[in-house]
């Protein structure tokens, strides 16, 4: 595969990244590379608010999409996004990057191979080394939407199974700053999935040692759990006591890995004339997790995915009746 | 100190005892020992049912009171027990045992010394080797009395914290017997901390690699956690991978340290005429906590420790009036 | 079993421990215990010097032994006491204690149950926390006397083999009164065993970070390691890095275990009436192995043990002669 | 930097790289693209026995040199070429690619930055996954010289100190065929050091586990220690055991992210008029050692490094007078 043009609507930026990987087309407006007939597939990259609108145009214009997660915070958008990429028979593809990463990918196959019996607890740990800014988390649809949606869509590939409710209890510990955007930043999410199986999650914007990714999924005969990836193994011993390195510190380096086999199975797909691994529904299903878990920090009480859905088709039809 | 008596109502089971350690008094009913002037402290191990009568015996005998916990399942049993041993003018320590594991005590001294800034996240996973006889778990309360309890209890303890709200999504996954007998078996609990702290406890009857007891605290500055103990370090290696040991099988040898530690803190505090370091509140506690799980599960929805308490309250008043 | 008497030339030592542990007699002379025909077995805890005399006159008063290590700094009187225990027809048991250690044992059983195949190479690290007093070396026979002769022992124990050949690179780098005593503190020892096999030992007098005892023995179809023990398994996370304890600091700490087997194990051979598990003969080759170590410290070459033996074998000739 | 032109005397192999990596020069005689004004700096990556002509031959065009370890078997051509290179002005790298890798990378700036205080013993374990076939071992100059010159070189990187004697022992403990071609491998080394330091190196040609590459530096205020990589750091536990991954196999796979970090060294070096951080007398003194453990497996004591460059210096005069 070959990059065949960037736009940005910053088209300096554009410009810089084209000069870096020597790519000649640059534009300001995708919709003029979206026209190009010698490009077969995009990435799309841009800020969340407008990725419905370019899936939209991406999959009219009869191009494979790959698309950075969530595909939109609306569910409406969503579902209009997914019937443009069906109507066009296109594939589309979403940037669950995790779902790549070779310490997760291993949790979830020996889980699938029947490593742990049959899955009945399930916990992910899920902590970012330091908060974004608040103006970010105002834009970004708020904690469960922009970060945990990761572990959302962690928790179903993992256990292979749906959630079907979600209780959290959350707080604002970290950041007052976020507490006044209307966020919280500290939260234990407990979901039921379909099968009977029960899981946690626990989140914080701020751990001072670094990025802390673990999963860890408990069956019936046995467990299968990842630790931390670290940017070396040395220790160091001292009168004080046994020393190690801390995580690699962020998304950047965490998955860098990751990154990487995404894209390429991405490719492989397409080339392949296949499914893309992660689907637009994926993408769905991980925002109707999210909201529940917003619903459920709001009411105090357990919701579940049903509930998502009737207000969101309520909603709808009072959208429709205005 | 020195053991001067046994009772048992199983009196062969006392002689056993009695000669394997040497001591001479023997009996079927504790309160003959209770009687004895020579006798300053006892220790009840006897059924859950009888705590409450044998510490109130015991304390209006003017004996110093170790008893293993729970000291009953029902408050105003509990209540009663408390208000004869502050009658009395006796110690009582409960038999929190793991409050005395020298790696939960390492946790906790690390919490209390500010090794992790202001708490935020606790993480409890407290997994059993095989479920219990589902008769047992009939007369023991149930797993949340019988198992978490301690969990409960070392919430409190590593948290320096009370507990205000429990939430639990809970299911029977393990042994259907169980699930007859009105109970479950694995379960997902959230607790909220007076302080805003969020903790989380997941619970197994049965973990196949063994006794699976691990507490996480996470916090503004940091975080420290333990592993579970095993009977050797000694790790293989093959051609199939790196192996290591399971833990030690369940609490006779994960606590067996735990306890010999635990009864010199009760014999070291009747020394010093201090109180010991676990009290009957503590053990009440742990109870109410226990009742608000079981609740959660009825109801489904988060409940707060004061509703336990109206709901005992109300209980009382309407025995005070039949 | 049960302690019938202590003997201890410091007698006032003798008294004080007698009245920790309820011992009613006493003596400044150990003949004088060994003379009591209630007494079946003893134990010879005393100064390294003594213990050849003590094992003879306690076999000559038909008393089982158990004897700490060395047995003798000499090989002429250990074949006297070895001579005197086999004439009498009493066991004699060595005290290396760190073959009852669960985690060395472990690695023992691992590769005598073929877990690692063919053994091809032996790595033991044995380092102590801090160097004794310059006067004790001097009269413990030096570090291969003293220290080093459990790894001898150890070497020979794990891997089921006998030494033949030593070879040593030593050096004083830990403390100048050592060095001025005539002995070394650190090295770098190499082995050759009977079957082919090869081990390495190293050796420091000191270890900041504490006790340092670790085998690893790998061969043809993998390889079995242990770790050090720790008096906690807590880890402490800070922006700094990842934090655990260090080892349990010295013998009385790492090894209370196995003395408490070791003891049991001895008794346990009495009664059944076989061979205790560490015999007079591998007190003998450990000490072997160091003579032959001391040589070729002084030599820097390798030295075969059959060296020692002609060495011995040519000064019991002289001294048969003078 | 830009690859301008490959050569190969296999010139379809040269192809075929030339294609995957968009190369158009190609050629069967490395000469061709010695004199092409275009081409600034070589990687010499031929076959052991070409090393020293190449570099002459590139030294002498005028090009900058990075050269596959090792440089060549004889110390006489070895020096032949540095002087080449000396006369030629140009910088030369040794492919010592270990020395990039990130654990041994941080073990050395450790023990630089005072870590373990002084250091006093190294430990280095090396063993590879399976043997090489013995006709590679026959032209390879032998394990020593093809393997362990790794561990030499690392010895004298960790610890910033050199060599003075090597002690070998070794045996034909894996494949017959090894020792029918006149090679060991398995064997245990012991290096002394010039600062008094001593090191232990132990060798195999199979660890069924896979590529062990282990180095510990103990010093008198610590230690520090690297693990091996995995490819992933899942664990499984189930009724048997804990068991997590093996290491990475061997050294594409262990190595590639040194490789990477190994030639932008270069780069940087020639960049900035620098020494490159390998030159051509670390990989003498590696040979050199090589062949000090070569005569200490022959004669069956230490030798020193000076004995080798006697041996040397002799053949070289009885080569001038012959």
């Amino acid at each position: 595969p070959e990059v065949r043009g960037i736009a940005d609507v910053d088209v300096g930026a554009a410009r810089r990244l084209a000069g870096e990987i020597g790519v000649s087309r640059v534009s300001d407006d995708c919709r003029e590379l979206l026209a190009a007939p010698d490009i077969d597939a995009v990435l799309v990259c841009s800020s969340t608010d407008t990725h419905a609108d370019v899936v939209i145009d991406a999959a009219t214009a009869g191009k494979q999409i790959f698309c950075e997660k969530p595909l939109d915070l609306d569910l409406g958008r969503i579902d209009a996004a997914l019937a443009a990429v069906r109507r066009a028979g296109v594939r589309l593809m979403l940037g669950f990057n995790r779902r790549f990463d070779p310490d997760f990918r291993r949790v979830r196959d020996a889980v699938a191979a029947g490593a742990v019996g049959r899955p009945e607890l399930l916990r992910i740990t899920s902590r970012d080394p330091s908060p974004p800014p608040a103006e970010y988390v105002k834009r970004s649809g708020g904690m469960f939407l922009d970060m945990t949606i990761h572990d959302f869509d962690m928790a179903r590939f993992v256990m292979d199974d749906e959630v079907e409710e979600v209780f959290v209890a959350a707080a604002n510990l970290v950041d007052p700053a976020i507490g006044a955007a209307g966020d919280v930043d500290t939260a234990a999410i407990v979901l039921r999935f379909a099968s009977g199986a029960i899981g946690t999650i626990d989140n914080s914007r701020r751990a001072v040692y670094g990025y802390d990714q673990r999963i860890e999924v408990f069956g019936s005969a046995g467990m299968v759990a990842n630790a931390n990836r670290t940017p070396h193994t040395a220790v160091h011993a001292d009168a004080s006591g046994f020393h190690a390195a801390l995580p690699l510190n962020f998304f950047m380096e965490r998955y860098s890995e990751a990154y990487a086999i995404e894209l390429a199975a991405f490719v492989a797909a397409l080339r392949a004339g296949t499914e893309p691994p992660v689907g637009g529904e994926d993408g769905r299903r991980a925002i109707v997790i999210g909201k529940a878990a917003g619903m459920s920090v709001k009411s105090g009480r357990p919701v579940r995915l049903s509930e998502v859905e009737a207000t969101t088709a309520a909603t709808a039809a009072t959208g429709a009746l205005a």
